[in-house]
């Protein structure tokens, strides 16, 4: 076999073949392909595309292209959900909880944050002490025994999904969506989840800005479940990221937000919001056989976070991880910076778009995110988003509050929130919550 | 400036600025953009194309990555010819001296042979002693002494266009018409040629396999030179490369068929085809004002081919580059490997083919040519192919002449040889000569 055989054939719109996908993803992980063969194939995969075989081959291909955790011991059909990334998404930190409560175990990789997007990572480490980084060992270990653990990656998982990122990232093939799907998909296989709940972010602040777009995405990472028989079940769920979602942006900020859900406060789109990625979880651990879909109601599952069931078990994990439980008994021990400025609506009307990208960047200039890996954030720093798009808002009534430093670069954020929001006189309708939730056939 | 801002507009097929064009030929020439990104923009140019003048502004920029010959003080417009490599193609051999012969001063840089195309330089090494390594002071002096100059390349000429065709070859982006256009003209435009024939092969055993590729690629080159303006000026003839050029396919036995013709004799399409190149060369150097149109007519040059003046200028430069002109004196004294074996008509019939690129392999295959670059070839072995293409045969009459030593590979040559020719009952048409020129308007 050739590295120019299988790059002329995708460049020619010829289907590549199991065993070329093979080929070439083990042997550029073993560096015996070079880069620059490796990117001639990923800009024509780029134009070209890669049929539904070609998508889920790659996936595969690049799942077992190092270590694999094998989740089995802890439970017949582990489950877990991935965010497509986007602006005030704590979603996991109030969903995995919420199912574990439930007593379905949970075993998540997250990752940190970039640019605009946050990361559950950076999140988590607003708790003093919490560890994040586990041995695989000590990672299986408190799935066994809490039933929940929520960790950075652990072993040598998926190594050419690493690798080809890299190289997309400088060669600008990153927004191809065969390749973005086989990249998320491996790395949560890579992870020992059989069952996987995409959500799938669409608008301003996500990374597919269009409807079509993300609903492409989502179809394809369905079909690579389909195409994984037994032991692969994918549900998708577009839900909306034109706005931020929830009111905190930030890291020690967001994780108060979750912790007051967890208790059964929290904005009600947000709690809404998990109601439905825990129940769509829940669903597909139900299809290894331990739960019913009638039992995994939303009532049920409301119950948990209503009667600090999830909150318990959250606790638990932060125990486990050698936080510092105080800050989850009591989030006002959480080191938030002091609020330094409140926006207020100009006038009576109504809120017509907040821009969750635009948003976004305003709460990293804060130094709440990264412009770009390797620089320290600040998770004491973040915004406090007071309204939503549709709602109607009077003269002086605040929009957004800044908690940060005094110093200059309040002001920054100040002019990138005020080109965020609009204002209207004319009624606006809100934004929905979700789009569409494309499962297996 | 950005490489990845580059890779990315050309792959959304937005148009490639001048000053993008230049900064990426530089930077890639001087090593800062890495190989991986250079084959990511060729990729997407192979799938997207590139405009008219995206073409010619990479043509100029390849031509400007290193040194450019200067050959203003030998005459102020220079001609050279190109042929896009074939079978039997030894036309530089006997057009060259016959322009040179004319009094327009020739200065040309070829290449080597490398699979089934044979290179200039090969041929012209079969002569004892002659030396295709001038320094560019050297190939200076004697253009301007002898007038006629052939050698290998002198200088850092083009050297981006040397390095991005070593990554095409090996990232699966050799045949894309903007690139093959840029790479031929930069190479002739830094060598300091004003005026240049294309010589564009189609057929078998062309690069172009299609008459409207070998159109489409000589029009991007005519365009090239329109687009030059007064210092270039570009025609493109497109030629049958079907069936061999002339009868002659190997190294010592080619460069006897073009003394042959030099001589006044030779085979005629052979000769048809060096006087059409010859005067296309002529009105080319004529709007240099050194020859009007009605001067370079036919007559005139077939005289020089028929009087022994271009044979005599063809001798002058053996002698000026060191070979021994025993050889053009007396062809029989050129090593020439003895008959090994004539293949012959199985019946009364009609050659329907002659397969170029096989016959081509054949040749190779005796050790005429290079499988790989950096295999020593054997000057001495070669065929004859005695017929064309539409020509009756009686049974027992010879079509091939293998010229070999008696080893092994003789039994390959006739293998392939028996594959590429075919012969049929019915009376089949005889290949043209030329399909088409292409002219500035």
């Amino acid at each position: 076999m050739q590295a120019t055989t299988i790059i002329a054939a995708k460049r020619d719109n010829k289907p590549l073949s199991t065993s070329q996908i093979n080929w070439f993803v083990q042997h550029y992980t073993q560096g015996d392909i070079p880069d620059y063969q490796a990117s001639a194939l990923l800009m024509a995969i780029y134009l070209n595309g890669m049929t539904r075989s070609e998508t889920f081959d790659l996936t595969m291909a690049l799942a077992n292209s190092g270590d694999r955790i094998d989740l089995n011991d802890i439970t017949d059909f582990a489950v877990d959900k991935h965010s497509s990334g986007g602006v005030g998404d704590k979603t996991s930190l109030v969903v995995l909880p919420l199912v574990a409560a439930m007593g379905v175990p949970v075993a998540k990789m997250s990752g940190r944050g970039l640019g605009f997007t946050g990361g559950t990572l950076d999140k988590l480490e607003s708790i003093p002490g919490f560890n994040i980084n586990l041995t695989p060992t000590q990672f299986k270990a408190q799935a066994q025994q809490t039933g929940l653990v929520l960790a950075g990656q652990t072993g040598d998982l998926a190594p050419a999904d690493g690798k080809l990122y890299a190289l997309r990232d400088v060669t600008a093939t990153v927004e191809s969506i065969p390749l973005i799907a086989s990249s998320i998909m491996s790395k949560k296989i890579a992870g020992g989840a059989k069952g996987i709940v995409l959500d799938v972010k669409t608008g301003a602040g996500a990374f597919m800005k269009t409807l079509d777009d993300a609903r492409q995405l989502a179809q394809i990472m369905v079909a690579i479940g389909e195409d994984g028989g037994t032991e692969l079940d994918v549900t998708a769920v577009i839900s909306d990221m034109n706005q931020p979602l929830g009111q905190a942006v930030g890291n020690a900020i967001e994780l108060r937000e979750a912790l007051d859900t967890l208790r059964g406060g929290g904005p009600p789109a947000f709690r809404e919001h998990c109601i439905l990625i825990a129940r769509h979880m829940m669903m597909l651990a139900g299809r290894g056989q331990q739960w019913t879909e009638e039992e995994a109601t939303s009532d049920a599952l409301e119950a948990q976070l209503d009667n600090g069931a999830a909150l318990t078990k959250f606790r638990e994990m932060v125990v486990a991880q050698g936080g510092d439980p105080a800050v989850v008994d009591d989030p006002t021990q959480l080191e938030i910076a002091p609020v330094q400025h409140v926006l207020a609506a100009a006038a009576d009307s109504y809120v017509a778009r907040i821009a969750a990208d635009e948003v976004g960047v305003a709460a990293m200039r804060l130094g709440a995110g990264r412009p770009t890996k390797d620089v320290a954030i600040d998770h004491s720093v973040g915004l406090t988003v007071h309204v939503n798009v549709g709602e109607k808002v009077t003269q002086g009534q605040p929009l957004v509050t800044i908690h940060a430093h005094a110093d200059s670069r309040v002001t920054e954020c100040i002019n990138a929130l005020e080109a965020a929001i609009d204002l209207s006189q004319d009624a606006v309708k809100p934004l929905p919550l979700f789009y569409d939730v494309i499962q297996e056939a």
